[in-house]
């Protein structure tokens, strides 16, 4: 789903990600991360895709929430799983989103 | 492909895009403007992955660059096209990538 997003500014988390061969549990993990970020103050959405990486953005009000959502105890828990297993590599991208257009 | 990006700040252009049924034509496009974009000034690298939506995130030096491909003729036609015919809805979002982490 695209997100339905506030009047700029706002802020971007750009997750990019690619996963190892051994994704056992990745897809519950990250179900279940769906659910609880959904819980966080400051939260507005996210959008995913996958094929060859993963793209996910999630967006945020301020960058006091998206600080508060590092910190979450179990996604601190599902980071270090994904550490281990699930991505070969990734990267994390904070972005604060300056104009929005779309149709 | 993960894009290597400098260290921040710089700019992410996030095309969020769901597909009409109707996509003859698309993959080529999307080929041809691969090759077009990465000849832009200020380009750093783009990240695509696709699904239920697609996802394309362009990086970039700076707003100036942003627009100089905002205006490309070949970028434009590419737009008129999508907007009759690909896409059913997509959402641009400009932002300012502020702090990078990666793994």
């Amino acid at each position: 789903m695209i997100t339905r997003t506030p009047q700029p500014p706002y802020y971007a988390v750009i997750f990019t990600s690619k996963l190892t061969e051994n994704d056992q549990g990745y897809k519950e993990m990250a179900k279940a991360m769906e659910i609880e970020v959904a819980k966080e103050s400051g939260f507005i959405g996210f959008e995913s895709a996958r094929d060859t990486i993963g793209i996910t953005i999630s967006y945020w009000q301020d960058l006091a929430s998206i600080e508060a959502w590092k910190n979450n105890a179990n996604h601190l828990r599902a980071k270090d799983l994904g550490k281990k297993q699930w991505y070969e590599h990734y990267k994390v991208r904070i972005a604060k989103v300056e104009k929005e257009y779309s149709s």
